[in-house]
């Protein structure tokens, strides 16, 4: 299968009035060649992931339950993604054995902005994790970016710890 | 297989000093009749999570790669579970394909506060986020609790926001 997850879970969710030459839908594995990775660089460092390191990781993203929900946008005219955002989902133990969703990795090329693609993937996303049943969505954002993602629903809630190695 | 996850994988990354009576490993089949859920519920809502559905959810996560790295404490004497904190690594494109680490649902039961066990707990999955070459590691916590975090490597980061349903 070519989708990173299955693109009919996807269809119910995506917010009307699309324009025309923009599809969204679920990552594929030639995505690879459509500068999927170009655009990832436009948010943070992506290294050098050859064709076969892709896809590795693309299959077993693919073979996870639950599914990392990575959705883009194409641009069919230039057969290049435009914009991604990915909805990760977490098992727990706790609230009835439920579940967590997190936004990740939202990134809208930078020639396709005021284009309203960022809030097409957010409201995209939301829908889409309501729907898995998720008791909770979270992201991660500079404070610049609380009016936007409180659009859909995120409220500035408590604080945030990171370390990196 | 009974252990949520390898216990030799967890082994190098225990601190020295454990109390006798105390062991750290990971989650089991049977903490479900050792009280993992009732601790659980000194965290948050749990719900009413039978054997089975604890079973199944169980054996869900023991299968997902990357793993659930559960950890727990168990009193020897008492044979029950009395600390608990999780590691969940998150795979992604960047960053060289990599992954990131999420430390999730640290308890400790209220009456074995002022042992340190969240330290020991904290300590171990930090250790083990290295050792699995997450490329960052990160939580989320109320204010009071920074200092605590902050001991072990944890620096308050960005926003955080979140939207339940």
């Amino acid at each position: 299968m070519s989708s990173v997850f299955d693109a009919s879970v996807l269809a119910p969710h995506v917010p009307p009035g699309m324009p025309e030459n923009l599809i969204i839908r679920p990552l594929a594995k030639d995505d690879f060649s459509k500068g999927y990775l170009d655009l990832l660089g436009q948010l943070t460092s992506v290294g050098n992931i050859d064709q076969e390191a892709f896809e590795k990781r693309f299959e077993a993203m693919r073979v996870s339950v639950p599914n990392y929900h990575i959705v883009v946008i194409e641009n069919t005219e230039t057969r290049k993604v435009v914009a991604s955002a990915s909805l990760v989902v977490e098992m727990k133990f706790i609230h009835d054995a439920g579940s967590r969703g997190r936004v990740e990795d939202v990134v809208v090329d930078s020639a396709m902005r005021r284009q309203k693609l960022g809030a097409v993937l957010l409201k995209t996303l939301v829908s889409l994790g309501k729907s898995l049943g998720v008791y909770k969505m979270s992201l991660e954002c500079v404070p610049e970016l609380l009016p936007f993602y409180s659009q859909f629903g995120f409220k500035d809630d408590c604080n945030f710890m990171t370390q990196r190695f």
